[in-house]
């Protein structure tokens, strides 16, 4: 058997790290990590506990990804791992949301692998404790999307929006339409962390690693 | 100044505490816990990291805090720290969902004080990964909530029910009407984590540390 764990290494802060993160990234034999031109945040998050000599890039070219992709991807991961052996493969933020790592788990065509995945703190996570809101309090409901439905809106309390660079203008007017108060997050938990509630200061700003954060005003 | 940390300690498995968690717990002056009739997960989780002699637990009878709980909580804190010295208050999972952290902020009257709030991993974030299934894939969206609505559950793909025990037979109904497949998953990340699919097998369970994770069949 082979075994291959998905890591969820965080929004970015080292310290954010789990201890079984840091445990399992020294002691596997290879540590896989998307390849995004160069910059992978989850990469420089576990940096101090990788060593280069098992590093192995894979490719997944950005919004060119396909079933193949995965595909040659786990293939390139069933070679270079010996029967018995144990490889991570690094995600950013939480393996399960908005991520690769189910993408590989699906396109395996290998009885001999095992797949355990380990949780990390997500970035909307994160950034509520930054700004020091609720994400849901006794009685109240929370909404994770990247474009949300305004009729959905209208039913819940609390709101996450990632992946916020396409449409910001649009997201924050369905946003004020439906009564919230809404907060822009960028680079949350690195040192240089942008929090921003107006609006003309948001869209003057263009940080792909951001989100937006927001509650109904009437809570 | 004096500081109190929000701590989230994640699911339970101490492994899934960050590096930060453990950090503050250590450096810390006072450790706060909330004493819940003596079972209380988020001691448990940290206990190897935790300096008995430093260690206050706080009442918060279940269903029967108020304002005034929380401030004379906030009040017994003050007291117990002096200027300049940090204490940390452990939270089960995050400290921004279904959590008693914010109440303390709010009830807080002290201008000397200053708060800082550290991500955990939500139960919920654990069991999708126990169970391998994303929360949010491309162009989808997640709901969390403690008794979702049917409209709202209609317009969503992914949802996480917490705190399940009160309504388990109903909420199951409801997924179903809906159109989702669920998994009931207890006592997450622990040695004798439980994860069900069989309706019959779920309503004869009756684990207060459980959550029920759906996603619309037609994904």
């Amino acid at each position: 058997m082979k075994k291959l764990y998905g890591i969820g290494t965080g929004p970015g802060d080292p310290d954010l790290l789990t201890l079984k993160a840091v445990k399992l990234i020294k002691s596997a034999d290879k540590i896989f990590a998307p390849n995004n031109r160069g910059k992978n945040m989850a990469l420089t998050t576990a940096q101090e506990y990788i060593n280069e000599e098992k590093l192995v890039l894979l490719d997944f070219p950005m919004g060119q990804t396909t079933k193949k992709t995965y595909k040659e991807a786990m293939e390139k991961i069933n070679d270079l791992l010996e029967d018995g052996q144990n490889g991570v493969f690094l995600n950013i933020g939480d393996s399960m949301i908005y991520s690769t790592f189910m993408n590989l788990v699906q396109a395996n065509e290998k009885d001999h692998f095992v797949f355990e995945c380990v949780p990390g703190i997500p970035s909307f996570v994160a950034a509520a404790n930054s700004i020091q809101k609720n994400l849901v309090a006794k009685g109240e409901n929370f909404l994770l999307a990247d474009d949300p439905d305004r009729l959905v809106l209208d039913g819940v309390d609390s709101v996450a929006i990632l992946k916020t660079s396409k449409n910001l203008k649009g997201l924050l007017e369905k946003l004020e339409e439906a009564d919230f108060a809404y907060y822009y997050v960028a680079r949350v938990s690195f040192p240089d962390q942008l929090i921003l509630v107006d609006k003309e200061e948001i869209l003057e700003e263009k940080n792909y690693m951001s989100l937006l954060l927001a509650r109904k005003k009437s809570l």
